[in-house]
């Protein structure tokens, strides 16, 4: 967030922004999850996962990101794995 | 939360209290996706509306706690009301 | 900051951008820490007031958010109230 | 939080329990502004410092959890040394 802040134009426009908060913030809600122990975490995962395909999606769309459409791959895998 | 800390015994058993942990977290994301404005708010206010039931079936169980069964069960109706 | 990612411009500039999302995550933490009871609370609301307070010099700064003024303003003299 | 909820007793006494949640937090909270990369870093990371030590005292006086307490202890270590 903080390359797409100090980038600006494409990187800072509504969908994309909002997209990577709800990534940032989903994430955090999964990993909590996952130490709390709960069997809800199956959901946050999938969701997590879907939030990061799209962010990947929408990070390749705009350019100038390999390394964060590869972390949101990364991620995305690893969710969809834990929601089973 | 803290009416069952300081309550103890049923009140902090691992599934009782888990549960509200994450009810509670669950909420606070549900709320920041709202205000984010993202369309996945959908899908965390689902997941919240089955939190909260849960979390005031579990309540009504232990007993005792007729305030937080009837706030769960209005946080999942109007959650699922978000969800569509 | 749904306004301020539509509106663009000087909305997004970082610094503006930055103190929006980590007033939000203040807010949020300190009135988590209210909930649990926990003395540290007012440490939390101490630094949120003054989040809030930067929030809404930047906001007056830039001109045209006078509700966001106007509810930081607000903000910071409720959490400075409660940091006691 | 999972191995206290399990174990009961002294584990889940309100100061214990509470303490943890607020650690738990203020990490979470402390590594998003770090990464936001504001300012304001240095005063989560204080206050985290000061949190995760009281943490691992009273993980210390309970006993039977010594990684928790090394973790804290060295979490605080790092935290204090962010806050600069």
């Amino acid at each position: 967030m903080n390359h797409c802040l100090e980038a600006g134009g494409k990187h800072t426009e509504p969908r994309h922004f909002r997209l990577m908060m709800a990534c940032a913030e989903i994430c955090r809600v999964s990993a909590h999850f996952m130490l709390l122990n709960t069997p809800h975490h199956k959901h946050t995962c999938k969701e997590c996962a879907e939030i990061c395909t799209e962010c990947a999606d929408n990070c390749a769309r705009i350019g100038g990101m390999d390394d964060c459409v590869a972390r949101c791959r990364d991620c995305a895998k690893s969710c969809a794995a834990m929601a089973g």
